[in-house]
């Protein structure tokens, strides 16, 4: 941490600060500049050092953080990528995993006639939503466990792994018996009671980028979960809000090497929810891909026009088989497979 | 809603989507354009209209809605304003209310001189936080019940009722028993899960809108707690998350306004965190009430470089009392009280 | 400056960065934390400092800057209020200063109308474009000189002195010819050749904020007039893209205490572009004065739905009268009159 | 354009706006749904429809535009692509063209060095800095002409075509003379006399997105090149501002098909200032290509830690060298080549 004094500061504030910063624990390095006194601070303690508490002393400027807040979840202190084990492949390996479905899981029979699509096409694992946060209460909110129970029959019939939303704390145990992966939505990046259940689970976790959040923030709340011993966490970068309206978020491309390089977790990216509209959704998956991402979560219904939600970003499985070979191709193009 | 459709739709195309309209239980309203067809869809039928569905048929360019989505929230419907008792008082009524307390409950003696000194300066209720949503894993995370006890305790000494934060459905309950009115923070905006469990409780609820929420979105989460027949919600501008970093969030103070004519619930405006800097928190107080805001919620601690969260922004007691006094000479300004 | 240099940076990586510092004419004060070395820069030097220089360099994993990068606009070094003349009137002073008047000039008996009208309620200058900057090719692009004479007329019958946007360096001599002060818009904020020019003219300038542009950003593009050796600037806030679109801008109230602490330059807020909606420009206007802006510039129209450009936002003459009442009133009770 | 009446408009307001309709030429198409009158305007006439008065007439709720505002750069009107010539090659054609050189034009043996790199490893064209924008008046500002004397002598000798920045529509026939491209830069975007300009000078124009300007902004100052008869345009997506910090701009990878649907123009990306920092610039590049684009615009200099600027974000010869490489197995993968 630095602390930057004000350039009129007198010598009884630069002691002051040099007095605190000894008292938590730690050293002060000084350094007068032709402006500004500058307060290095190094060493360690066990008092935490809080930024904010320096930044109101008397004749302070600003204080300026020197290492990322997060441990667990940063490459520097683990630099082998972390591979998630997923129906006998691994996120974050070599090749390329899809995991595909339909937003909301609507019947029995919808859910094992795409589940067989999805893995047809080549889709690792199966998507489906049982319980689903809706911006209006007037909107269809899952089947809840029913809908897990067909996902549950989905997954024996084809043997792909199930990845399903928990929007509550209390309802992890509940997903888990169903579920193989719990996806922890953009809207819920930082409830805490979440991520701290679902660190506790000890299940593998896919954690979806809040939609104004930053990649520390992101993983900020990768560390949540890793700080409970689990170590099994997917990130995923899903669009963020921006003023452009013509597509529904602004896929943020850019994160996919900068968390690369920031993690070693697995990155995963959403193109249905980075576009929202299904006649870009190819596009935007063959440049995440082409960006070095590790997987793609992808939406798929057969008859979107009575989809009950996202309709409009959702491929028919058609589209989804023409996408699945392009992205072989990028793939490819880029030293791995699909 | 408003169908626009392609240039080259063909009459097939365009009456598919009339069949569709009329299957759903609507009329459609043919207006031939030199470019576009477009079809009004009008009347009432007890088969919700999903804009998502129509936009994926063949043939279509757009869909546009004409109504708001939230109903209970909206003036239209509910002309009068809605009046939120507390402490006595009318949120949403002549006087402009002030809760003020710190942004943690740190100690019984911290809350209780805290209570003590914003009743002096004028404050009608006292905030403070037990249970802390925190970036960081590593940082304070609330005292829990044992700060809810404090806090019961200060309003014993006071009179002022207590405003806390509840970040899960599962403690609402709990937090219930001690608070006066519930807190949803920014992050919980759309926690749908808690919206609902608030909605239930009956509690008088401050709702925060979220850091990339729209206005409409934060109506929409209103809505979730309306529809459970809690009629005692007081929505709450909090800041923005935009790319000016000089501050901590971008205050919208469009958003008062605007709320004020979109909503009959009463609006608080929160210049703490909208600006994050002390220094300006009396400035956008100020602001605030000028543009129309029926009260205010604000961080104020004795020692701010020693407080566990928030320092940053906190004001110390005398200047909370100095920014007092400036918002009643605004609010007298603007033919309020405070 | 100060460079961080990465975890494993080697002694050699670290001996480079600081021979880099002192070849460049200053001063390496050195700081081993338990992570990171860091080298602050201290000194002066003719040779400029680039950050991104030093940000290449191998083993440094990123530079951070301590001071900020303006100069001439910085109230650093000159703690004083600059006071611009303005009809007889400071802007910056005391008196919070008024300019109103059309979006586009349209007509000698338009603007002779409004001007008698906006002088009547208060304004101390008038507005009104003549050359307008339009989206679109095909909107009405302005009257040109033709109304910059209109405009002279209108102030020989009024005295109100004449603020007109200038588009391009090349008009400078032009607009001067007719104009008392010099609007450059939004737009324009980084048309480093049109703030060249304007620094030259030594005419008065109104500098708005570009609407992705920073506080730092517009200060540094004042910088560019001032140091042309014209110091007669006044910076507007008039509302940021964010992704919230209920209206127009979104108006950063924020900017205006933080402007008033980083510069000595008088700060203006435009209630009309900030929110865009006429309903809303009265409590904006209100808002904007509370926090402390010096002047405010504000779109009037007797006809809005006549209008050829900004009807949306304009107000009519009475509505203004009575938004000039309100802002008095908010205008004392912040200590100054208007 | 659709006119929405409010939910209790009298039967005078609604008459008042169909008389309107009429009187300035087009038909008005009734249709009244349970809360809201919809008033369908269709027809052609000369009077252009300008939405911001229909909005403010009483009674009005809102306005609603059908049609895109941009008639020439629309694929509507103009359905197949238009392909304009750069060094024999076609940009917009099936081969992937990349434009590439330095920020800025240091010295006659820099451009040349530069030149016969980039060519070395398959550019199409030369980039390279005369007249630079800089944010701060102290930063080096371009060596002007004698830059465009260097340029083309480096094209003398490569028979790389010339992309160079012209800032300032008086600039434009110097610039003429010895560029092959003139490029407009971000903050120039909706500088309508440099449009204008670089319209009438019939040169090829390469064309920047504002940092905060939308994909319908940018189509709309193309339409003002075109609308001077000046066909050849690219336009080119460099990044838009965010809340994201961790880059220098967010890459807005989405923009790149929703413009391909949108207009017939070639479209080029810009990964250098979307994503601003070296290391991440190939994976950006190949993500663009991925995604569609037609060309890459890309910044490489020998000497990044003396670059004058953009040393941050500039790959060096060999480090281009093996981005080509890799954008070329990209484009192979997406049926194109490069």
């Amino acid at each position: 941490m630095i602390v930057v004094m004000k350039p009129k500061a007198t010598a009884r504030q630069i002691s002051d600060v040099i007095n605190r910063v000894q008292a938590d624990g730690y050293r002060a390095h000084l350094s007068e500049g032709e402006q500004h006194t500058i307060i290095g601070v190094v060493g360690e303690s066990p008092t935490p050092l809080r930024e904010e508490n320096y930044s109101v002393m008397e004749g302070v400027e600003k204080v300026m953080r020197v290492s990322v807040p997060y441990k667990l979840a940063s490459r520097h202190f683990h630099p082998a990528d972390t591979l998630v084990p997923l129906n006998g492949a691994l996120m974050g390996g070599q090749k390329v995993l899809v995991i595909a479905g339909p937003c909301s899981v609507e019947s029995r029979d919808q859910i094992i006639e795409l589940a067989c699509a999805v893995k047809e096409a080549g889709a690792t694992a199966l998507r489906g939503g049982a319980f689903k946060p809706r911006t209006s209460p007037y909107s269809f909110q899952g089947y809840g466990e029913k809908a897990l129970q067909w996902l549950a029959e989905a997954r024996e019939r084809t043997g792909l792994p199930v990845v399903t939303e928990v929007m509550d704390a209390a309802l992890v145990p509940l997903v888990c018996q169903y579920a193989d992966v719990l996806q922890i939505g953009a809207r819920n990046m930082q409830n805490f009671t979440l991520l701290n259940a679902a660190g506790e689970s000890q299940h593998t976790i896919l954690l979806k980028r809040g939609m104004s959040s930053t990649v520390e923030d992101l993983l900020m709340s990768a560390e949540y979960i890793l700080a409970q011993g689990n170590k099994r966490v997917m990130v995923c970068e899903r669009g963020i809000r921006t003023f452009e309206k013509a597509t529904r978020n602004t896929f943020d491309v850019n994160a996919i090497p900068v968390l690369k390089a920031a993690t070693h977790l697995p990155v995963v990216a959403d193109p249905s929810h980075a576009v929202g509209l299904w006649e870009y959704v190819e596009p935007i998956a063959r440049s995440a891909v082409a960006a070095g991402a590790d997987g793609l979560i992808v939406e798929v219904h057969a008859r979107p026009e009575e989809a009950v939600s996202d309709g409009r970003q959702s491929l028919k499985p058609d589209r989804f088989k023409a996408m699945m070979e392009q992205v072989r191709r990028v793939a490819e193009a880029v030293g791995r497979t699909a």
